[in-house]
């Protein structure tokens, strides 16, 4: 059993394409995980991920700020903190800050797929 | 995509063995989420998890109030918000809020076990 701060996890600067977007790698491989991964996202005011889509599926809870997300067709929805977001895989999406920053939690899998009920 | 906020999804009494503490599932099978699913934990003041072991982990992050965690040798390390607790499988532990109640994040996996990296 592992019991820190979200602070002693190093910040590192997010994938190429976001702006001003920084994440923790918080619970990992490393740590022994091997289903799914836990991050915590830091996007400063002007912050934003990149409209993308990919193969893996994101649950995220928000934690503090503000900001939007934004659906496949394009709307853009306020966030606010206590906030969950459920995205498929394969489904365009990106988060922007608001002007008090974002922060959320935001899993991902390690496996390509389930191996059923 | 889904977006809602954690009061739209029903407060359940948690596990038996669980005292005062209630339980939202956030994101389920039902939403689409084969591979984890994405709990809140709400533990009123006099509240407590079963000190007990299970054959899958969880990842935690704690969100509000305070409370202690309790390690497989019996000891109880104290928690704040925006703590991790990273607890693998067959590890035994359990939660106590504090005398402000704890609220925290707990995702579980689905899958019996990863299909290799």
């Amino acid at each position: 059993m592992k019991l820190f701060h979200y602070d002693e996890v190093e910040l590192e600067k997010a994938e190429a394409g976001a702006k001003d977007t920084y994440v923790r790698w918080l619970i990992t491989r490393k740590d022994g995980a091997k289903k799914f991964a836990m991050r915590l996202f830091e996007l400063e005011p002007s912050g934003n991920s990149p409209f993308h889509e990919h193969d893996w599926e994101h649950e995220v809870f928000i934690v503090e700020g503000d900001g939007t997300v934004t659906f496949p067709n394009g709307d853009e929805k306020p966030l606010k903190p206590w906030d969950v977001v459920w995205i498929p895989e394969n489904e365009k999406h990106n988060f922007k800050a608001g002007e008090n920053g974002l922060k959320f939690i935001c899993l991902i899998p390690y496996v390509k797929r389930p191996l059923g009920d």
